[in-house]
């Protein structure tokens, strides 16, 4: 129905029912449940299992899927964290997602609830819980987790985010103390009763998202595009520029910036194009086309090891995989990619 | 020269230099110049000097502007927190902003450099350092900082988030130890040498922006959108709904959700129009246009005391000050005012 761009990572597969996170026994009695599916995280990564052959066909990477049963010793521990993600969307019309319980009295079958949860007991003896083939814990998320298929792509986002923020934000900020999880695991309240942090609403207490602009930056002559590479990439590999937006600024001055450190180009216009959540840990990336002023290029070499003009046949080159492509571009699953698709196919309706 | 919408809190007045962050020496001789402006804040207020008569009048609230010498005591003592702000922006052709110190070199004067701090010292006795007229210290953020300049509004944006950062986050949520402030007040790293935090880079270290989607939803048939009032809102005054982004959430799923929440409408395409600073603390407001579709209204009440459909014109009549309008909405400084305006004048021309 809906004709607006869509990400990978970008998703919502899951009705997140938020007004049940404070709802204590709602929760409890859906833990327990028989069709409630549990996702294993270990060290920030999802226990998945593979198809052998080859290595980009979306979908290849499946999330292992726990029952209760199956996990209820490990879910049981003090220290393990768990949130509840939410419940399988239904195309029916739902019923508010703050007030359903009206649903269940009558007897209607609710939607299977989704929780994810994160373990320290070694990683080998967790992979023998699963009766999957060729399950593991993948090691690098910025390339292991763009196998999935949209739809887990987009609960791992969630997961993960979360996840990490826990493993980082453990005690308070505002006082040093420790701190207990609530809400379903949306929440951290101090423990110290005469902190700060607990009169009154602080963000202390809620998960993190990092809001960073990414943007394809347009020569003036309006057929070269800017692309960077950090020294970490691939060989042949350019990208957008990106950066963190910072407290005080807007989308557009924080494109302004970036640009302007790292690259010495100077933008005008900017235009916001779509976003992708990237929970590496708990990035929002707002993707956008920008509009240069000005076309010498000095990069920043603490961040950037070259940037350059690309014209646009060269671009087209490198998306549809030409013979000898001068350079490549990050994979399809990176808002990235699709920006510079985007800017691509602007043109074919002239 | 750029047409691009500007909202209240979002002029970029200072070029932020953030090169020179972790250049010390640099910063320390800024700090000393005698053209050097501090701005002084108490338990999160800048201190400003009002004019006597009107309280409407944009720019009747000016920032207390203070010079080394008349500060110089404050900003030295250990547990003061110091802040570089950027330097004023010049007209001519700058250079870039990550390295300009050929610049001093060959003698050209550079711009005067911008620094906030916070003084925990009797508010009392640090209105006394002033020689301006009906100095204080705004006791209500949300209201008494929309009086300033827009210059000075995008200042105190930035500075205001960063110090309310430094108040919340004096210690590291990773291990609960001690924290200390570098790279001009724009990072704070763990005093534990064994932390986790100091291995790779983390979001711990850097000041936080909180992402929040607010919207204004268009009923189906065009011509009436959605406000809703929360219980602390002033009697008769109806705003756009707003949510913070949640992790693993893209802002067009966010507003749906959202909306849906606090409202129970249902909502299809998304649009971005703009975005607004906030500093209170540190919120980046995005704001969009939402299409519904679905009109049932079933609100929150946790969070709205009222939700309504409003015809087109009592929306003009309440913008435009109508002899006896229906309701009020957030003044012109809001980004809620700007996106409702937004609407009306979208179809000026048509
Ligand atoms: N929230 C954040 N998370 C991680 N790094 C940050 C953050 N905010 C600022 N930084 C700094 O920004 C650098 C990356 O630069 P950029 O992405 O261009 O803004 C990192 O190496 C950090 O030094
Ligand atoms: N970063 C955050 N800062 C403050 N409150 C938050 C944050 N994230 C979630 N919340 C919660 O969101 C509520 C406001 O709801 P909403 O603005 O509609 O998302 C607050 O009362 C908090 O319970
Ligand atoms: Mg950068
Ligand atoms: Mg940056
Ligand atoms: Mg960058
Ligand atoms: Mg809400
Ligand atoms: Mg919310
Ligand atoms: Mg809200
Ligand atoms: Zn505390
Ligand atoms: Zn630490």
């Amino acid at each position: 129905e809906l004709r607006q761009q869509e990400n990978y990572f970008s998703r919502g597969t899951l009705d997140r029912l938020s007004g049940k996170r404070t709802d204590k026994a709602w929760l409890e009695a859906k833990q327990t449940e028989p069709d409630t599916v549990y996702l294993l995280f270990s060290n920030l990564s999802p226990m998945v299992s593979s198809s052998q052959d080859g290595d980009t066909i979306e979908g290849e990477t499946k999330l292992c899927r726990f029952t209760y049963e199956a996990v209820k010793d490990l879910v049981q521990k003090p220290a393990t964290v768990l949130i509840f993600l939410g419940v399988e969307k239904t195309t029916k019309p739902t019923t508010s997602s703050s007030s359903s319980s009206s649903q269940t009295e009558v007897g209607l079958r609710e939607p299977p609830a989704w929780f994810a949860f994160s373990s320290d007991e070694d990683a080998a003896e967790l992979l023998k819980r699963c009766r999957e083939k060729n399950c593991s814990f993948p090691k690098i998320p910025n390339r292991d987790l763009l196998k999935l298929s949209e739809e887990e792509a987009g609960v791992v986002a969630q997961a993960r985010s979360v996840l990490a923020w826990h493993s980082r934000y453990s005690f308070c900020p505002t006082c040093g103390s420790s701190t207990k999880l609530e809400d379903g695991g949306y929440k951290r309240s101090c423990l110290k009763s005469d902190c700060r942090s607990l009169q009154g609403v602080h963000n202390t207490c809620y998960p993190r998202v990092d809001p960073v602009v990414i943007m394809l930056v347009i020569h003036p002559d309006g057929n070269q595009c800017l692309l960077g590479r950090k020294r970490n990439f691939p060989v042949g590999m350019f990208s957008c520029l990106a950066g963190f937006i910072e407290p005080g600024e807007t989308i557009e001055e924080a494109v302004r910036r970036e640009v302007e450190e790292e690259s010495g180009v100077k933008v005008g216009l900017v235009q916001y194009v779509s976003c992708q959540p990237w929970p590496m840990p708990s990035n929002l990336m707002i993707g956008c086309l920008a509009i240069a002023v000005s076309t010498d290029i000095r990069v920043d070499e603490n961040e950037i090891e070259e940037a350059r003009w690309f014209p646009r046949q060269q671009v087209i080159d490198s998306l549809f995989r030409g013979v000898c492509p001068t350079f490549t571009v990050p994979p399809r699953q990176t808002i990235a990619h699709q920006l510079i698709r985007h800017w691509i196919g602007m043109y074919s309706n002239l």
